[in-house]
Protein backbone atom coordinates (compact mmCIF):
# COMPACT_ATOMS: atom_id res chain seq x y z
CA UNK A 1 0.00 0.00 0.00
CA UNK A 2 0.84 3.47 -0.90
CA UNK A 3 0.04 6.88 1.49
CA UNK A 4 -0.52 9.11 -1.33
CA UNK A 5 -0.49 12.93 -0.17
CA UNK A 6 -1.22 16.34 -1.87
CA UNK A 7 -0.01 19.61 -0.26
CA UNK A 8 -2.03 22.13 -1.29
CA UNK A 9 -0.13 25.71 -0.28
CA UNK A 10 -0.35 29.86 -0.92
CA UNK A 11 3.20 30.49 -1.82
CA UNK A 12 5.11 33.50 -0.72
CA UNK A 13 5.59 34.93 -4.24
CA UNK A 14 9.89 34.60 -5.32
CA UNK A 15 10.79 33.43 -1.71
CA UNK A 16 11.93 29.66 -1.93
CA UNK A 17 13.04 29.04 1.34
CA UNK A 18 9.77 30.48 2.79
CA UNK A 19 8.02 27.98 0.77
CA UNK A 20 10.17 25.14 1.42
CA UNK A 21 9.30 26.03 5.05
CA UNK A 22 5.84 25.74 4.87
CA UNK A 23 6.07 22.50 3.51
CA UNK A 24 8.61 20.91 6.27
CA UNK A 25 5.71 19.90 8.31
CA UNK A 26 4.12 17.98 6.29
CA UNK A 27 6.89 16.04 5.00
CA UNK A 28 8.19 15.07 8.17
CA UNK A 29 5.17 14.28 9.62
CA UNK A 30 5.08 10.50 8.58
CA UNK A 31 1.96 10.45 6.92
CA UNK A 32 2.49 9.89 3.56
CA UNK A 33 4.91 8.10 1.32
CA UNK A 34 4.96 9.98 -1.21
CA UNK A 35 3.88 13.81 -1.50
CA UNK A 36 2.68 15.95 -4.46
CA UNK A 37 3.35 19.87 -3.75
CA UNK A 38 1.84 22.31 -6.47
CA UNK A 39 3.16 23.52 -9.62
CA UNK A 40 6.01 26.68 -8.99
CA UNK A 41 5.42 25.86 -5.80
CA UNK A 42 8.46 27.43 -4.48
CA UNK A 43 8.49 30.82 -6.51
CA UNK A 44 5.12 31.85 -7.01
CA UNK A 45 3.42 32.03 -10.51
CA UNK A 46 3.49 35.62 -11.73
CA UNK A 47 6.38 37.45 -13.03
CA UNK A 48 6.91 40.72 -14.79
CA UNK A 49 9.74 38.79 -17.38
CA UNK A 50 12.38 36.44 -18.10
CA UNK A 51 14.98 38.13 -16.21
CA UNK A 52 12.29 38.52 -13.20
CA UNK A 53 11.81 35.02 -13.30
CA UNK A 54 16.03 33.76 -13.33
CA UNK A 55 16.16 35.46 -10.45
CA UNK A 56 14.74 33.31 -8.17
CA UNK A 57 14.87 29.91 -10.87
CA UNK A 58 17.28 27.55 -9.58
CA UNK A 59 18.96 24.91 -11.12
CA UNK A 60 18.03 21.24 -10.78
CA UNK A 61 19.33 19.21 -9.07
CA UNK A 62 21.72 21.17 -7.31
CA UNK A 63 19.85 24.02 -6.40
CA UNK A 64 19.24 24.92 -3.05
CA UNK A 65 15.15 24.15 -2.86
CA UNK A 66 16.21 20.75 -4.46
CA UNK A 67 18.48 20.14 -1.98
CA UNK A 68 16.53 21.05 0.59
CA UNK A 69 13.76 18.95 -0.35
CA UNK A 70 16.02 15.54 -1.26
CA UNK A 71 17.35 16.50 2.48
CA UNK A 72 13.69 16.73 3.88
CA UNK A 73 12.69 13.17 2.24
CA UNK A 74 15.46 12.12 3.69
CA UNK A 75 14.12 12.92 7.07
CA UNK A 76 10.95 12.13 6.59
CA UNK A 77 11.46 8.60 5.11
CA UNK A 78 9.20 10.19 2.07
CA UNK A 79 9.25 10.97 -1.84
CA UNK A 80 8.00 14.11 -3.34
CA UNK A 81 7.11 15.67 -6.30
CA UNK A 82 7.19 19.48 -6.90
CA UNK A 83 6.76 22.23 -9.24
CA UNK A 84 10.16 24.28 -9.56
CA UNK A 85 10.96 26.95 -11.68
CA UNK A 86 14.13 25.25 -13.57
CA UNK A 87 17.00 27.68 -14.67
CA UNK A 88 18.72 25.38 -17.48
CA UNK A 89 21.70 25.70 -19.32
CA UNK A 90 22.11 28.75 -22.02
CA UNK A 91 19.48 31.11 -19.53
CA UNK A 92 16.87 28.73 -20.90
CA UNK A 93 13.99 28.29 -18.08
CA UNK A 94 11.61 25.68 -17.30
CA UNK A 95 8.21 25.46 -15.36
CA UNK A 96 9.43 22.14 -13.95
CA UNK A 97 8.18 19.22 -11.76
CA UNK A 98 11.12 17.56 -10.13
CA UNK A 99 10.74 13.72 -8.64
CA UNK A 100 13.03 12.85 -5.65
CA UNK A 101 13.78 10.60 -2.88
CA UNK A 102 16.02 10.86 0.07
CA UNK A 103 18.17 9.55 -2.25
CA UNK A 104 18.55 12.40 -4.17
CA UNK A 105 16.47 13.90 -7.62
CA UNK A 106 15.37 11.01 -9.43
CA UNK A 107 13.91 12.75 -12.77
CA UNK A 108 13.12 16.29 -13.92
CA UNK A 109 10.02 16.76 -16.34
CA UNK A 110 9.33 20.06 -18.10
CA UNK A 111 6.61 21.63 -18.94
CA UNK A 112 5.31 20.40 -22.24
CA UNK A 113 2.00 22.19 -22.51
CA UNK A 114 2.71 25.72 -21.14
CA UNK A 115 -0.57 28.04 -20.22
CA UNK A 116 -0.75 31.78 -21.22
CA UNK A 117 0.94 33.96 -19.57
CA UNK A 118 3.79 31.33 -19.03
CA UNK A 119 4.77 31.49 -22.78
CA UNK A 120 6.40 34.57 -22.16
CA UNK A 121 8.13 33.35 -19.34
CA UNK A 122 9.30 29.66 -20.03
CA UNK A 123 10.81 27.51 -22.68
CA UNK A 124 8.43 24.44 -23.92
CA UNK A 125 9.54 21.24 -22.44
CA UNK A 126 12.07 19.53 -24.40
CA UNK A 127 11.99 16.07 -21.98
CA UNK A 128 10.00 13.29 -22.53
CA UNK A 129 7.39 12.68 -20.22
CA UNK A 130 8.82 10.91 -17.42
CA UNK A 131 7.63 7.37 -15.56
CA UNK A 132 9.80 6.43 -12.82
CA UNK A 133 9.82 4.22 -9.61
CA UNK A 134 9.24 6.39 -6.69
CA UNK A 135 8.39 4.96 -3.38
CA UNK A 136 7.22 1.53 -4.59
CA UNK A 137 4.95 2.43 -7.42
CA UNK A 138 5.38 3.68 -11.00
CA UNK A 139 4.61 7.52 -11.18
CA UNK A 140 4.45 9.14 -14.29
CA UNK A 141 4.49 13.23 -14.05
CA UNK A 142 2.29 16.06 -15.79
CA UNK A 143 2.12 19.36 -14.84
CA UNK A 144 -1.57 21.69 -14.59
CA UNK A 145 -2.33 22.40 -18.03
CA UNK A 146 -1.26 19.49 -19.15
CA UNK A 147 -4.77 18.04 -18.34
CA UNK A 148 -6.68 19.65 -20.98
CA UNK A 149 -4.22 17.18 -23.48
CA UNK A 150 -5.31 13.73 -23.43
CA UNK A 151 -2.30 12.45 -25.22
CA UNK A 152 -0.30 13.28 -22.23
CA UNK A 153 -2.22 11.73 -19.64
CA UNK A 154 -2.52 8.91 -22.14
CA UNK A 155 1.73 8.82 -22.93
CA UNK A 156 2.41 8.18 -18.71
CA UNK A 157 -0.18 5.24 -18.84
CA UNK A 158 0.80 3.66 -21.71
CA UNK A 159 4.45 3.93 -20.45
CA UNK A 160 2.91 1.96 -17.26
CA UNK A 161 2.45 4.67 -14.74
CA UNK A 162 0.64 3.72 -12.05
CA UNK A 163 0.12 6.87 -10.26
CA UNK A 164 -0.17 10.50 -12.30
CA UNK A 165 1.57 13.08 -10.00
CA UNK A 166 0.26 16.54 -11.10
CA UNK A 167 1.56 19.75 -9.84
CA UNK A 168 -0.95 22.70 -10.36
CA UNK A 169 -1.54 25.98 -10.48
CA UNK A 170 -4.80 25.98 -11.83
CA UNK A 171 -6.84 29.16 -12.63
CA UNK A 172 -9.42 27.75 -14.93
CA UNK A 173 -12.32 25.21 -13.89
CA UNK A 174 -13.08 22.02 -15.50
CA UNK A 175 -9.53 20.55 -14.55
CA UNK A 176 -10.42 18.48 -11.29
CA UNK A 177 -13.52 17.41 -12.62
CA UNK A 178 -11.52 16.32 -15.90
CA UNK A 179 -8.96 14.78 -13.68
CA UNK A 180 -11.63 12.05 -13.00
CA UNK A 181 -11.99 11.25 -16.80
CA UNK A 182 -8.40 10.95 -17.03
CA UNK A 183 -8.02 8.77 -14.27
CA UNK A 184 -11.20 6.80 -16.27
CA UNK A 185 -9.96 6.28 -19.13
CA UNK A 186 -6.45 5.37 -18.50
CA UNK A 187 -7.45 3.13 -14.84
CA UNK A 188 -4.67 5.24 -13.02
CA UNK A 189 -4.40 6.75 -9.98
CA UNK A 190 -4.14 10.34 -10.44
CA UNK A 191 -2.70 13.31 -7.77
CA UNK A 192 -3.41 16.59 -8.56
CA UNK A 193 -1.29 19.23 -5.59
CA UNK A 194 -3.38 22.64 -6.82
CA UNK A 195 -2.32 26.06 -4.93
CA UNK A 196 -4.70 28.64 -3.31
CA UNK A 197 -4.51 32.14 -3.58
CA UNK A 198 -4.22 35.45 -5.81
CA UNK A 199 -1.59 37.37 -7.73
CA UNK A 200 -1.26 40.32 -9.52
CA UNK A 201 1.72 41.60 -11.63
CA UNK A 202 0.71 44.57 -13.63
CA UNK A 203 -2.27 44.05 -15.46
CA UNK A 204 -2.45 40.71 -14.39
CA UNK A 205 -4.49 39.06 -11.80
CA UNK A 206 -5.09 35.47 -11.48
CA UNK A 207 -6.89 33.47 -8.90
CA UNK A 208 -5.98 29.55 -7.92
CA UNK A 209 -8.79 27.07 -6.73
CA UNK A 210 -7.27 25.03 -4.37
CA UNK A 211 -9.84 21.02 -4.88
CA UNK A 212 -5.98 19.08 -4.35
CA UNK A 213 -7.76 15.70 -5.49
CA UNK A 214 -6.69 11.90 -5.38
CA UNK A 215 -8.75 10.13 -8.04
CA UNK A 216 -8.83 6.32 -8.21
CA UNK A 217 -8.53 4.03 -11.48
CA UNK A 218 -12.52 3.28 -11.00
CA UNK A 219 -12.95 7.05 -10.65
CA UNK A 220 -13.43 7.80 -7.57
CA UNK A 221 -12.44 10.56 -5.85
CA UNK A 222 -10.35 9.41 -2.50
CA UNK A 223 -9.25 12.77 -1.22
CA UNK A 224 -10.47 16.04 -2.11
CA UNK A 225 -9.23 19.57 -0.36
CA UNK A 226 -10.67 22.70 0.24
CA UNK A 227 -11.30 25.41 -2.47
CA UNK A 228 -9.70 28.42 -0.51
CA UNK A 229 -7.24 27.75 1.85
CA UNK A 230 -4.47 25.85 2.50
CA UNK A 231 -4.23 21.96 3.59
CA UNK A 232 -2.88 18.48 2.83
CA UNK A 233 -4.84 15.47 2.34
CA UNK A 234 -3.74 11.68 2.11
CA UNK A 235 -5.57 8.51 0.40
CA UNK A 236 -4.07 4.95 0.95
CA UNK A 237 -3.73 3.31 -2.22
CA UNK A 238 -2.71 0.10 -3.69
CA UNK A 239 -0.82 0.81 -6.74
CA UNK A 240 -1.13 -2.32 -8.45
CA UNK A 241 -4.95 -1.80 -8.70
CA UNK A 242 -3.80 0.23 -11.73
CA UNK A 243 -1.91 -2.41 -13.43
CA UNK A 244 -5.69 -3.68 -13.91
CA UNK A 245 -7.01 -2.17 -17.19
CA UNK A 246 -10.25 -4.21 -17.25
CA UNK A 247 -13.54 -1.72 -17.81
CA UNK A 248 -15.66 -4.77 -17.59
CA UNK A 249 -14.81 -8.30 -17.21
CA UNK A 250 -14.22 -8.64 -21.20
CA UNK A 251 -12.88 -5.28 -21.94
CA UNK A 252 -9.40 -4.69 -20.92
CA UNK A 253 -9.01 -0.93 -21.47
CA UNK A 254 -5.34 -1.01 -23.35
CA UNK A 255 -6.00 -4.30 -25.27
CA UNK A 256 -8.93 -2.62 -26.67
CA UNK A 257 -7.11 0.39 -28.04
CA UNK A 258 -7.36 0.27 -31.88
CA UNK A 259 -4.38 2.77 -32.96
CA UNK A 260 -4.71 1.67 -36.63
CA UNK A 261 -8.22 3.57 -36.58
CA UNK A 262 -6.44 7.04 -34.83
CA UNK A 263 -5.41 9.89 -36.78
CA UNK A 264 -3.71 11.83 -33.84
CA UNK A 265 -0.57 12.32 -34.96
CA UNK A 266 -0.51 14.82 -37.32
CA UNK A 267 -0.25 18.48 -36.98
CA UNK A 268 -2.18 21.34 -36.68
CA UNK A 269 -1.97 22.51 -39.76
CA UNK A 270 -3.02 19.45 -41.69
CA UNK A 271 -6.00 19.25 -39.66
CA UNK A 272 -7.10 22.50 -39.90
CA UNK A 273 -6.91 22.31 -43.86
CA UNK A 274 -8.75 18.92 -43.61
CA UNK A 275 -10.95 20.73 -41.58
CA UNK A 276 -12.18 23.81 -43.40
CA UNK B 1 -27.21 28.82 -36.45
CA UNK B 2 -28.17 24.82 -35.68
CA UNK B 3 -30.51 23.37 -33.53
CA UNK B 4 -29.09 20.57 -32.36
CA UNK B 5 -31.41 17.56 -30.81
CA UNK B 6 -31.25 14.72 -28.76
CA UNK B 7 -34.49 11.75 -28.46
CA UNK B 8 -34.07 9.72 -25.47
CA UNK B 9 -36.02 6.43 -25.95
CA UNK B 10 -37.22 3.44 -24.17
CA UNK B 11 -36.89 0.99 -27.78
CA UNK B 12 -39.57 -1.90 -28.13
CA UNK B 13 -36.97 -5.16 -27.84
CA UNK B 14 -37.26 -6.29 -31.69
CA UNK B 15 -39.26 -4.48 -33.23
CA UNK B 16 -37.52 -1.56 -35.36
CA UNK B 17 -40.95 -0.56 -36.84
CA UNK B 18 -42.33 0.70 -33.36
CA UNK B 19 -38.94 2.14 -32.52
CA UNK B 20 -38.95 4.21 -35.90
CA UNK B 21 -42.57 5.44 -35.28
CA UNK B 22 -41.78 6.28 -31.85
CA UNK B 23 -39.21 9.08 -33.00
CA UNK B 24 -41.71 10.08 -35.68
CA UNK B 25 -43.41 12.83 -33.69
CA UNK B 26 -39.73 14.55 -33.06
CA UNK B 27 -38.32 14.26 -36.50
CA UNK B 28 -41.89 15.88 -37.80
CA UNK B 29 -41.64 18.30 -35.14
CA UNK B 30 -39.45 20.73 -36.95
CA UNK B 31 -37.94 21.81 -33.74
CA UNK B 32 -33.98 20.61 -34.79
CA UNK B 33 -32.22 20.28 -37.64
CA UNK B 34 -30.22 17.90 -36.54
CA UNK B 35 -31.74 15.25 -34.43
CA UNK B 36 -29.03 11.98 -32.43
CA UNK B 37 -30.76 9.22 -31.60
CA UNK B 38 -29.69 6.48 -29.13
CA UNK B 39 -27.33 3.49 -30.47
CA UNK B 40 -29.41 0.69 -32.02
CA UNK B 41 -32.34 2.64 -31.05
CA UNK B 42 -33.90 0.56 -33.82
CA UNK B 43 -33.98 -3.10 -32.03
CA UNK B 44 -33.24 -2.97 -28.71
CA UNK B 45 -29.42 -3.93 -26.98
CA UNK B 46 -29.57 -7.66 -25.52
CA UNK B 47 -29.97 -10.73 -27.67
CA UNK B 48 -29.00 -14.05 -27.24
CA UNK B 49 -26.73 -14.33 -29.92
CA UNK B 50 -25.29 -13.31 -33.26
CA UNK B 51 -28.17 -15.33 -34.83
CA UNK B 52 -30.57 -13.87 -32.58
CA UNK B 53 -29.34 -10.47 -33.41
CA UNK B 54 -28.84 -11.24 -36.98
CA UNK B 55 -32.87 -11.71 -37.09
CA UNK B 56 -33.53 -7.62 -36.49
CA UNK B 57 -30.30 -6.75 -38.31
CA UNK B 58 -30.70 -4.72 -41.41
CA UNK B 59 -28.60 -3.87 -44.29
CA UNK B 60 -27.43 0.04 -44.57
CA UNK B 61 -28.47 2.05 -46.74
CA UNK B 62 -31.31 -0.30 -48.48
CA UNK B 63 -33.47 -1.42 -44.67
CA UNK B 64 -36.38 -0.52 -43.60
CA UNK B 65 -35.12 1.31 -41.04
CA UNK B 66 -32.64 3.87 -42.80
CA UNK B 67 -35.33 3.81 -45.70
CA UNK B 68 -37.99 5.06 -43.08
CA UNK B 69 -35.84 7.39 -41.24
CA UNK B 70 -34.42 9.16 -44.61
CA UNK B 71 -38.39 9.46 -45.69
CA UNK B 72 -38.95 11.25 -42.09
CA UNK B 73 -36.21 13.36 -42.73
CA UNK B 74 -37.56 14.38 -46.20
CA UNK B 75 -40.96 15.29 -44.33
CA UNK B 76 -39.26 16.72 -41.56
CA UNK B 77 -36.65 18.68 -43.21
CA UNK B 78 -33.94 17.65 -40.81
CA UNK B 79 -31.18 15.54 -40.48
CA UNK B 80 -30.63 12.56 -38.43
CA UNK B 81 -28.27 10.47 -36.42
CA UNK B 82 -29.23 7.04 -34.98
CA UNK B 83 -27.98 3.98 -33.97
CA UNK B 84 -29.02 0.79 -35.46
CA UNK B 85 -27.73 -2.67 -36.22
CA UNK B 86 -26.14 -3.21 -39.31
CA UNK B 87 -25.83 -6.26 -41.40
CA UNK B 88 -23.06 -6.32 -43.54
CA UNK B 89 -21.46 -8.39 -46.02
CA UNK B 90 -20.56 -12.06 -45.22
CA UNK B 91 -22.72 -12.25 -42.34
CA UNK B 92 -21.17 -9.43 -39.93
CA UNK B 93 -22.74 -7.39 -38.05
CA UNK B 94 -22.20 -4.54 -36.85
CA UNK B 95 -22.94 -1.76 -34.11
CA UNK B 96 -23.64 1.20 -36.56
CA UNK B 97 -24.75 4.94 -36.45
CA UNK B 98 -26.08 6.17 -39.71
CA UNK B 99 -25.93 9.89 -40.47
CA UNK B 100 -28.78 10.54 -43.18
CA UNK B 101 -30.50 13.56 -44.55
CA UNK B 102 -33.18 14.08 -47.17
CA UNK B 103 -30.66 13.24 -49.49
CA UNK B 104 -29.95 9.84 -48.13
CA UNK B 105 -27.34 8.03 -46.19
CA UNK B 106 -24.38 9.74 -45.87
CA UNK B 107 -21.82 8.18 -43.34
CA UNK B 108 -21.76 5.45 -41.95
CA UNK B 109 -19.50 4.61 -38.67
CA UNK B 110 -19.41 1.00 -37.34
CA UNK B 111 -18.15 1.38 -33.91
CA UNK B 112 -14.73 0.42 -33.16
CA UNK B 113 -14.58 -0.57 -29.19
CA UNK B 114 -17.42 -2.89 -28.54
CA UNK B 115 -18.17 -2.98 -24.52
CA UNK B 116 -18.82 -6.10 -23.38
CA UNK B 117 -21.47 -8.70 -24.33
CA UNK B 118 -21.56 -6.36 -27.88
CA UNK B 119 -18.21 -8.25 -28.41
CA UNK B 120 -20.11 -11.95 -28.64
CA UNK B 121 -22.53 -10.40 -31.13
CA UNK B 122 -20.84 -7.78 -33.24
CA UNK B 123 -17.49 -7.55 -35.39
CA UNK B 124 -15.32 -4.50 -34.69
CA UNK B 125 -15.75 -1.66 -36.81
CA UNK B 126 -13.67 -1.46 -39.48
CA UNK B 127 -14.37 2.16 -41.14
CA UNK B 128 -12.21 4.83 -40.42
CA UNK B 129 -14.06 7.35 -37.83
CA UNK B 130 -16.25 9.73 -39.94
CA UNK B 131 -16.60 13.65 -40.42
CA UNK B 132 -19.35 14.50 -42.63
CA UNK B 133 -21.16 17.87 -43.87
CA UNK B 134 -24.56 17.56 -42.48
CA UNK B 135 -26.94 20.56 -41.80
CA UNK B 136 -24.58 22.91 -42.49
CA UNK B 137 -21.89 21.34 -40.03
CA UNK B 138 -19.12 19.36 -39.78
CA UNK B 139 -20.52 15.80 -38.13
CA UNK B 140 -17.96 13.20 -36.59
CA UNK B 141 -19.70 9.91 -35.76
CA UNK B 142 -18.84 7.88 -32.44
CA UNK B 143 -21.20 5.50 -30.26
CA UNK B 144 -21.13 5.58 -26.80
CA UNK B 145 -18.30 3.06 -25.15
CA UNK B 146 -15.61 4.89 -27.91
CA UNK B 147 -16.34 7.62 -24.85
CA UNK B 148 -14.06 5.85 -22.75
CA UNK B 149 -10.98 6.31 -25.41
CA UNK B 150 -10.41 9.68 -25.86
CA UNK B 151 -8.28 9.10 -29.17
CA UNK B 152 -11.88 8.42 -30.46
CA UNK B 153 -13.07 12.09 -29.83
CA UNK B 154 -9.72 13.07 -30.80
CA UNK B 155 -9.37 11.70 -34.24
CA UNK B 156 -13.19 13.36 -35.14
CA UNK B 157 -11.92 16.74 -33.89
CA UNK B 158 -8.57 17.16 -35.77
CA UNK B 159 -10.61 15.75 -38.88
CA UNK B 160 -12.13 18.95 -38.29
CA UNK B 161 -15.52 17.78 -36.58
CA UNK B 162 -17.13 20.82 -34.93
CA UNK B 163 -19.94 18.44 -33.80
CA UNK B 164 -19.47 15.09 -32.28
CA UNK B 165 -23.08 12.57 -32.65
CA UNK B 166 -23.14 10.70 -30.00
CA UNK B 167 -25.50 7.57 -30.78
CA UNK B 168 -25.07 5.97 -26.93
CA UNK B 169 -26.84 2.81 -25.16
CA UNK B 170 -25.31 3.66 -21.10
CA UNK B 171 -25.16 1.38 -18.57
CA UNK B 172 -21.99 2.33 -16.77
CA UNK B 173 -21.40 5.91 -14.84
CA UNK B 174 -19.04 8.66 -15.65
CA UNK B 175 -19.94 8.96 -19.43
CA UNK B 176 -22.00 11.66 -19.01
CA UNK B 177 -19.75 13.70 -17.20
CA UNK B 178 -16.50 12.69 -19.16
CA UNK B 179 -18.63 14.27 -22.31
CA UNK B 180 -17.81 17.72 -20.58
CA UNK B 181 -13.76 16.32 -20.54
CA UNK B 182 -14.16 15.42 -24.39
CA UNK B 183 -16.18 18.49 -25.72
CA UNK B 184 -13.45 21.32 -23.34
CA UNK B 185 -9.90 18.90 -24.45
CA UNK B 186 -11.50 19.40 -28.34
CA UNK B 187 -13.34 22.35 -28.00
CA UNK B 188 -16.35 21.53 -30.25
CA UNK B 189 -19.88 20.60 -29.50
CA UNK B 190 -20.91 16.96 -28.22
CA UNK B 191 -24.58 15.34 -28.35
CA UNK B 192 -25.19 12.34 -26.80
CA UNK B 193 -28.28 10.33 -27.06
CA UNK B 194 -29.16 7.81 -24.77
CA UNK B 195 -31.71 5.33 -24.27
CA UNK B 196 -33.52 4.63 -20.85
CA UNK B 197 -35.14 1.40 -18.97
CA UNK B 198 -33.63 -1.94 -19.01
CA UNK B 199 -32.97 -4.91 -20.16
CA UNK B 200 -32.56 -8.82 -19.21
CA UNK B 201 -31.73 -12.05 -21.40
CA UNK B 202 -30.75 -14.90 -19.40
CA UNK B 203 -28.06 -14.03 -16.25
CA UNK B 204 -27.72 -10.15 -18.30
CA UNK B 205 -29.86 -7.40 -17.09
CA UNK B 206 -28.51 -3.83 -17.97
CA UNK B 207 -30.15 -0.57 -17.06
CA UNK B 208 -30.04 2.27 -19.06
CA UNK B 209 -29.08 5.73 -17.96
CA UNK B 210 -30.59 8.62 -20.09
CA UNK B 211 -29.18 12.02 -19.28
CA UNK B 212 -28.40 12.60 -22.98
CA UNK B 213 -26.60 15.91 -23.26
CA UNK B 214 -25.38 18.97 -25.49
CA UNK B 215 -21.97 20.12 -24.10
CA UNK B 216 -20.37 23.37 -25.49
CA UNK B 217 -16.60 24.00 -26.72
CA UNK B 218 -16.29 25.75 -23.17
CA UNK B 219 -17.88 22.85 -21.37
CA UNK B 220 -20.98 23.99 -20.53
CA UNK B 221 -24.21 22.03 -20.41
CA UNK B 222 -26.68 23.49 -23.33
CA UNK B 223 -29.66 20.77 -22.68
CA UNK B 224 -29.90 18.03 -20.40
CA UNK B 225 -32.06 14.85 -20.02
CA UNK B 226 -33.63 13.17 -17.73
CA UNK B 227 -32.24 9.70 -16.51
CA UNK B 228 -35.58 7.96 -15.75
CA UNK B 229 -37.88 8.43 -18.84
CA UNK B 230 -37.95 9.27 -22.35
CA UNK B 231 -37.18 12.90 -23.66
CA UNK B 232 -36.10 15.09 -26.33
CA UNK B 233 -34.06 17.76 -26.07
CA UNK B 234 -32.68 21.06 -28.51
CA UNK B 235 -29.66 23.43 -28.08
CA UNK B 236 -29.30 25.84 -30.68
CA UNK B 237 -25.56 26.26 -31.23
CA UNK B 238 -23.03 27.81 -33.81
CA UNK B 239 -21.25 25.35 -35.16
CA UNK B 240 -18.59 27.85 -36.05
CA UNK B 241 -17.82 28.41 -32.43
CA UNK B 242 -15.84 24.97 -32.58
CA UNK B 243 -13.29 26.36 -35.18
CA UNK B 244 -11.96 28.44 -32.67
CA UNK B 245 -9.49 26.32 -30.45
CA UNK B 246 -8.18 29.03 -27.98
CA UNK B 247 -8.06 27.85 -24.40
CA UNK B 248 -6.89 31.60 -23.69
CA UNK B 249 -6.70 34.62 -25.76
CA UNK B 250 -2.79 32.84 -26.45
CA UNK B 251 -3.75 29.39 -26.59
CA UNK B 252 -4.30 27.39 -29.26
CA UNK B 253 -5.60 23.81 -28.73
CA UNK B 254 -4.27 22.08 -31.58
CA UNK B 255 -1.82 24.73 -31.99
CA UNK B 256 -0.29 24.10 -29.18
CA UNK B 257 -0.06 20.09 -29.22
CA UNK B 258 3.05 18.45 -29.29
CA UNK B 259 2.71 15.09 -31.27
CA UNK B 260 6.44 14.48 -31.32
CA UNK B 261 6.23 14.21 -27.37
CA UNK B 262 3.08 12.17 -27.64
CA UNK B 263 4.01 8.00 -27.44
CA UNK B 264 0.37 6.78 -27.75
CA UNK B 265 0.99 4.70 -30.65
CA UNK B 266 2.37 1.49 -29.82
CA UNK B 267 -0.12 -1.14 -29.34
CA UNK B 268 -1.01 -2.74 -25.94
CA UNK B 269 1.59 -5.01 -25.84
CA UNK B 270 4.25 -3.35 -25.64
CA UNK B 271 2.96 -0.67 -23.67
CA UNK B 272 2.47 -3.57 -20.74
CA UNK B 273 6.21 -5.12 -21.31
CA UNK B 274 7.25 -1.38 -20.52
CA UNK B 275 5.51 -0.89 -17.73
CA UNK B 276 6.21 -4.06 -15.66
Amino acid sequence: MLRLGWIQTLPVHGDPAANVAAVEPALLSGEADLWVLPELFSTGYLFDDRADLARVAEPVPDGPTARALVSLAVRGRCAVVAGVAERGDDGRLFNSAIALDGGGVRAVYRKVHLFDLERRLFDPGDLPFPVLGLAGARVGLMICYDWRFPEAARTLALAGAQVIAHPSDIVQPHCQAAMVTRALENRVFTVTANRVGTEERGDHRVEFTGGSRVVGPDGRVLSDGPVDRPASGVAEIDPAEADDKRATATNDLFADRRPEMYRIDQGAASARARGT
